[in-house]
């Protein structure tokens, strides 16, 4: 990347979290909303603590980015993406739980159940998790109900059994039998990439894409998503903790076979560039419309923290 | 109830159960399903644990009879059904870790964490309440798309913030600040009353009932959900825990104020009499096709167990 383009990146990243962090902090205030009884304060403050803690919003950029490829507006893909952003937040609130990671630290800030107690951690989550959910069906107003039901189905094949907490789960037996390579990538295709590629594919739903279109931005998705995982392998090996504002080394310490731990750090960086190019050949036919997409791959290779 | 009645009612929850519990283990298999890449065998059983635990189904009974007063065909109701059967089992699995009730038993089983761990226990409740969103979406087959954004809304609303987990949070605060009695009622229709309420008027919604008579069935809902958490508090303090199966007592134990602690035995039962009422009043407009459900009205107020 040039300087001109990674600045362009950055502060449409930047201009992206913005907005929807704005609209979580609305969303998410203590104020009882549409059809609610009550809204327990101390909940809503968990939920926030989860949710807004300068997190880079990667996946909220891409629904937005790659809807914006379709044409499509604002508003339904900012609602789309703070609900991907709710459902990405409870997966890091219920893995730093001590049964499960038992982290301390998140980005340089106590994680939730040290901030307030386990019990409000897992009700947290569990909150955001059914969130996200209500606020495709109820607040993204101007998709229509077909478009809300393919989004629900996709999102929560993406989030559960087949997709996220599946990979989770397979990377807790990874503790005990360590898997194979073949096992690996699975695993993270699950556990990482599901939502990644979900990213990507909800823009072209909101979109309305055609179905080539549909999947050419699923692909895409997987292409990232799997150089995100490898990009995260490798700064668990070669980063300092002070830079990541959590801990690391956490993998080798535990044993855990990753593909860098297989294959070493000169093999991972040439998949990353191959993943990059692979990434920037699926939105050749989108021409210079997908040029932040494009920097969004080298950026997620390439990144650093 | 005369003899007659009750053993109709129990014949048609049994029948409905099963019907359920049949769905629910086909869906719930390790054998992966459209689009999953694969399905961990150890969450399956876990997840399986949690749900196909020999529970009444009291609230698939509710969803389906109230969808069949509508004359709406099974299929769709058994599969919302056995979607709020997904949330509230979720709830349960958590509920029961050691961060929060700590129950070692549930139904005479040992509860997930501890049949399994706690890490495949939060996972697990994680799976099934994304799943339930799956279900409606995905497999619903039958019902318009405007009818399951509706049903995914209508069951976000009830399991969230606004419902069962921000009821959730309030009893943990109730643990510190004991609420006086608006905030008792208050916590108790979000915690256990929500879902009950969404499960009579998710009935309705799949029969297509005008707006009147689906607000009959949601204030139903509401009465019998009051009804079931007055006879869950009575048998707290008057059952033994061989009967119903977990520990019993522990209200009073921890010193929790319930409305039974606050106004009695007498008092309870009056009132439970006259939600009963109450219940069938609403119902009287649907005559003899509405007896099932009176006669559930009429269960949940006289369990004992």
């Amino acid at each position: 990347m040039t300087d001109q383009d990674t600045s362009l990146f950055q502060m449409t990243l930047l201009h992206r979290a913005a907005a929807v962090e704005a609209l979580l902090t609305d969303l998410l205030s203590d104020q009882p909303q549409d059809g609610e009884i009550s809204r327990p304060p101390r909940l809503m403050a968990a939920m926030r603590h989860g949710v807004l803690n300068g997190g880079k919003r990667l996946r909220p950029f891409l629904v937005m980015e790659s809807a914006a490829l379709f044409g499509a507006g604002t508003p339904a893909a900012l609602r789309v993406a703070a609900a991907l952003e709710c459902i990405h937040s409870y997966s890091l609130v219920h893995d730093d739980l001590p049964a499960m990671d038992n982290d301390d630290m998140r980005r340089g800030q106590p994680t939730v159940h040290r901030k307030f107690d386990e019990a409000a951690a897992i009700l947290a989550g569990d909150s955001l998790l059914t969130y996200a959910f209500e606020l495709i069906a109820a607040e993204a107003t101007e998709l229509d109900p077909g478009a809300k039901v393919a989004l629900v189905t996709a999102l929560a094949r993406a989030a559960g059994i087949g997709g996220m907490t599946g990979g989770q789960a397979l990377d807790l037996e990874a503790e005990k039998v360590k898997p194979d390579e073949a096992g690996i990538i699975r695993l993270q295709a699950m556990k990482t990439g599901a939502l990644i590629r979900f990213a990507c594919e909800a823009g072209a739903m909101i979109g309305n894409a055609n179905p080539e279109d549909r999947e050419r931005l699923a692909e895409y998705g997987s292409a990232i998503g799997l150089a995100f995982q490898l990009a995260d392998d490798l700064l668990d090996v070669t980063a300092d903790a002070a830079h990541m504002g959590k801990a690391t080394g956490k993998d080798a310490a535990a044993g855990k076979a990753t593909l860098v731990s297989l294959h070493g750090i000169d093999w991972t960086k040439r998949q990353l560039s191959g993943l990059v190019a692979q990434a920037e050949e699926l939105l050749a036919p989108f021409g210079e419309k997908a040029a932040l997409l494009k920097q969004a791959a080298r950026f997620i290779a390439e990144r650093q923290s």
